[in-house]
């Protein structure tokens, strides 16, 4: 027995999310079809964690258990071979028994994208949000540094948000960029709660637009009040960039 | 009477192309709807040039003259209200009566990008061509080298291009980046024929590849013959960047 980890990237664009669901097409319906095809039986996958409807991902992964697992590159050319175009395997790998990619998982770092132009970007539409008002980049990062660390997330996560507790360490929150083109949010943590990137997101640019003080972010955390942060950034601009692991032993 | 001048960017993937076909959507149909319901009558526009079904935008230029032209922010606002997610006005000017799109145009610059990495790549697949293969980018910068300047580019033109000569001013071939990621060719030309673009790219990356020396190019613009060029690149990796114009008087 091994398990077996791919790293897919995909173009959310056309899909209800990454999980099975009765009302859309799902990338982890489309993994499993072309992994059962490959193995000429049902398989089924595990993700570090759900993408919404609509979020992206460079490198997001999945794994599963396999008694007699294919060759690696039989995994990469094989499930390419069979999946549809805006779904890939980057990388696949052989790894112990044990691993997991969800609760192996030990940290996420994700890429919000921002077109911060007076007018539509039909180029990148399917892959930013389109913010017309100038932002103030630098606003934005005074409020991302008082973010930082460890905190109870309370005031970010989604209102249907199942986990446990919301304390989470946020390592990075980079705000890249300035006005009047490209604005990339980097963020990076041990784990992120529900909708937890898009809050954030939603909250600087909120800084960005003059709506709100950069220097209010300690009260919000320590409100944990989801209906005092920003409102949610939409999905397309969001992209799951890398799942970390451990260096196996 | 004024001439009109609109700055354009459109995501061509949906499209049969810039100009109005009996067989699919066009990009100037749409403009024309639009400028057609603002005015309240119908308009018809000059571009710069066609571009190919699949082809991309960022600085496509139309103009078309006008006896009361509408203020220059309601040709923004305006179309941009009415056209379609994939198409946007960037800019809009009024100029005198003398300019046209097409017949003002003192050169464009284009820009191609290919994805050359060894799988899939589907965040990029709409604007990019993915070559799997590793591309070698100093002997395409070699190969580039010696297409600058002023030549007869009958050899890299289409077999059903119209235009009288094929003497062209190529003024920049510029290969940026490296294998294994995103490398991009721009061109800028007075003015180029009919696939010209993307027949210079297939050609560089067959140089890219080992499969054809990077020397041969004088010897294949001298022979003026399409069919010792290499193929023609996909659309959906080409985007006219910009269209100069003198500046006015």
């Amino acid at each position: 027995m091994a398990a077996v980890k791919l790293i897919l990237e995909y173009d959310g664009t056309r899909y209800a999310g990454w999980q099975v669901q009765p009302n859309g097409p799902s990338i982890q319906a489309e993994v499993e079809r072309a992994l059962s095809t490959l193995h000429k039986g049902p398989r089924r996958v595990t993700a570090s964690g759900r993408t919404d409807a609509g979020v992206h991902a460079r490198g997001q992964v999945a794994s599963f258990q396999e008694e007699r697992p294919l060759p690696v590159k039989a995994y990469v050319l094989g499930m390419n071979a069979l999946l549809p175009e805006d779904i890939a395997v980057r990388e696949a790998a052989l790894l112990p028994d044990g691993f997991d990619a969800r609760r192996s998982a030990r940290g996420k770092r994700y890429r919000y994208r921002i077109e911060n132009r007076p007018g539509r970007a039909p180029l990148s539409r399917l892959q930013s949000w389109q913010v017309f008002r100038p932002l103030d980049a630098d606003a934005m990062r005074a409020a991302a540094a008082q973010l930082l660390g460890r905190h109870d997330f309370g005031a970010f996560r989604a209102s249907d948000c199942e986990a446990a507790h919301a304390v989470r360490e946020l390592r990075r929150l980079d705000v890249l960029g300035e006005r009047g083109g490209t604005i990339e949010v980097v963020a990076e943590a041990t784990a992120f709660l529900k909708h937890m990137v898009r809050n954030l997101v939603g909250t600087l640019v909120e800084c960005g637009l003059g709506r709100r003080d950069p220097a209010g972010m300690a009260a919000l955390l320590a409100s944990r009040d989801r209906t005092r942060a920003g409102a949610t950034a939409p999905p397309q601009g969001l992209c799951l960039e890398e799942v970390f692991y451990e260096d196996p032993p």
